[in-house]
């Protein structure tokens, strides 16, 4: 029987997205073979590739101003290809730090030294090592002649979320959606880049989706191999080398499914209602579990909790885990519970985590 | 109906390693997810991670000395790591050139420009725009301050393979194997390091296992991301970040089902016996199927011919694929027909591509 997973990434797909998979998964449609046996030059891996492209621009109102790709190497190598990209000695870029993803992306430029421009902090929300909340926009101050501003829309760890875009002026604004990409639309047009490895909402690990500005990609630094430049993969529809192919064939089917489901107006008014239903939950019995999140910086992705003790947190994952419920250990760097809740889980599967709160809490409390 | 996939890559898998994926694919044993939904930190993900790796280490005979490492980007990307972590400014490469991709990874290096160190060519054995065999070792003319030699093991498009491995002192030695990787046993000792994209031999795309001695790894240059660091996927025994797991897992099956074959001994025989099969035709109708590569250069993994017109090599195509064989149209930068002969594919599906080849020549000749 499948568990409810609340799993931090890799998360929980879609059952339908899943079990269309399955059933072709030895032959796709009369090809005789897998989808991942199919050559990436022929033309049904190019339906395939060119279909989870079109179901992105639609459901996300991409618009003709910018290039959808597909790279690897997840979200890390992401942190080296922008100022690689983007970053030439001499310049500076700006750097949000809101969180551990944040904080990974600026030392990662950092460590590349001399190969690249230099980096400076915008705006650092970390106090006594912990992070509980985004910054006013008021807080933020950006270089006007930065290369470009970084920031992370949602801090998985932490269990906080950027509900507005900051504004950066001219600067060129790239964001890391890794951890909430889909929830719901954004304005694309607002960002040279946004970026996103899929194993959160949209797939499996192995794939990052890149929506860039086209002009903004061209601006990029010549003088890279051709496998580092993004110019590399929009040129060639990002079938310069060989994709991940099953990967990308899964995003198609969790798209697809996110179409089915209304398009993302639906799948925000779903992952609202989700929010509400748990927010609300912590906020009743608030007495026993302790949100440490700022309320306006409340993440609908990750939502964080503390118990009153160690000792019922850890009882509390292994007893949801009993009841079919799984993923919900904090991360490592700050403990307690923690239940991602991205586009996969159901609001019924937030109404029986919030049952078992209240029983929890009632034999425990 | 399954067809018989001679596709160069992604290629053909053992249908026992798919089947058992789809399987267990929305449910892996008890755990209630796909194993695509599983934490990469988590112990049902760990398992077939280290089940990968150990299955690798013991049909390759890989001695202590040696890491075996995940990661993603495919061969491309390693075209560009290997310079950046073990070619530092000052000192010189150098690159065997026997084809595409060897071209390909020389070629990456240079684009690197002042980031890295210099390149030169050990041997060339191209000729009029033309590969048609590798060099002898009385050819190769080594650096022997060289950081490192790199060669490319198997020419996918000219289909010529290496059968000795080049003798290059005391210079680390680096070899892409991306095509004939596993094929059969090879003495992994030779290697500072050894290389290969999976979509050949052992999985889908999104993957590729790097075979590298330890201290070698540990040599390369310290200032530079962590990401973009072969040292650091080394210590965190491929996960530090988020690894293609899907990918991973599917290189389990692959490699349980050469295990199950009998091992690389076995899987040696039956491709020893598949090129005697095709290349036995190809010389005994040599007045109608013409083999453009020198016999001891001949590959056993991507086998090339002519036909007397490129008429005759369309038709050949169509109507192989008529007959429920596929993936048979040379790569556009020689033309041609090409059978890769990778491991999934069987001596029987030799033998019927041989007695369709002896039926069209009857037909056509």
């Amino acid at each position: 029987m499948r568990v409810i997973n609340f799993n931090a990434g890799p998360a929980g797909l879609p059952l339908p997205a899943l079990e269309r998979a399955q059933k072709e998964f030895t032959e796709l449609g009369n090809s005789g073979m897998s989808i991942m046996e199919h050559s990436h030059r022929g033309k049904d891996y190019d339906a395939v590739h060119n279909e989870a492209i079109a179901l992105m621009r639609e459901l996300l109102d991409v618009p003709a101003t910018h290039d959808v790709l597909f790279m690897q190497g997840g979200a890390h190598l992401q942190f080296s290809l922008i100022p690689l990209n983007f970053l030439p000695q001499g310049k500076s870029a700006d750097y949000l730090t809101t969180g551990h993803w944040s904080k990974m992306a600026l030392s990662e430029v950092k460590a590349l030294g001399g190969m690249v421009g230099s980096v400076r902090e915008a705006v650092n929300t970390e106090v006594d090592g912990k992070f509980t909340r985004v910054p006013k926009q008021s807080e933020i101050e950006i270089d006007a002649g930065a290369a470009y501003a970084h920031y992370t829309t949602n801090n998985t760890i932490y269990g906080t979320q950027w509900h507005y875009t900051p504004d950066v002026g001219n600067v060129p604004l790239i964001a890391d959606m890794s951890s909430d990409f889909i929830w719901k639309k954004f304005d694309v047009s607002k960002y040279a880049m946004a970026y996103a490895g899929a194993q959160k909402n949209i797939g499996p690990s192995g794939v990052v989706v890149i929506i860039a500005r086209k002009d903004f990609i061209e601006s990029g630094r010549a003088d890279l191999s051709k496998t580092l430049k993004y110019s590399t993969y929009a040129k060639a529809n990002s079938l310069f080398n060989t994709p991940p192919t099953f990967a990308i064939y899964m995003v198609r089917n969790v798209l697809a499914w996110v179409k089915e489901m209304g398009g993302l107006d639906a799948i925000h008014a779903r992952n609202l209602k989700k929010g509400e239903i748990l927010y609300g939950a912590l906020d009743a019995m608030s007495d026993f579990y302790k949100s440490p999140v700022e309320k306006e910086s409340r993440s609908y992705m990750n939502v964080v909790f503390r118990l009153p003790s160690e000792e019922l947190e850890a009882k509390f994952v292994a007893e949801a885990k009993e009841n079919g419920m799984v993923g919900l250990k904090g991360h490592r760097a700050v403990g307690g519970i923690r239940a991602s809740t991205y586009n996969a889980v159901s609001v019924e599967n937030i109404e029986a985590l919030v049952a078992f709160m209240e029983k929890f809490k009632k034999a425990n409390g």
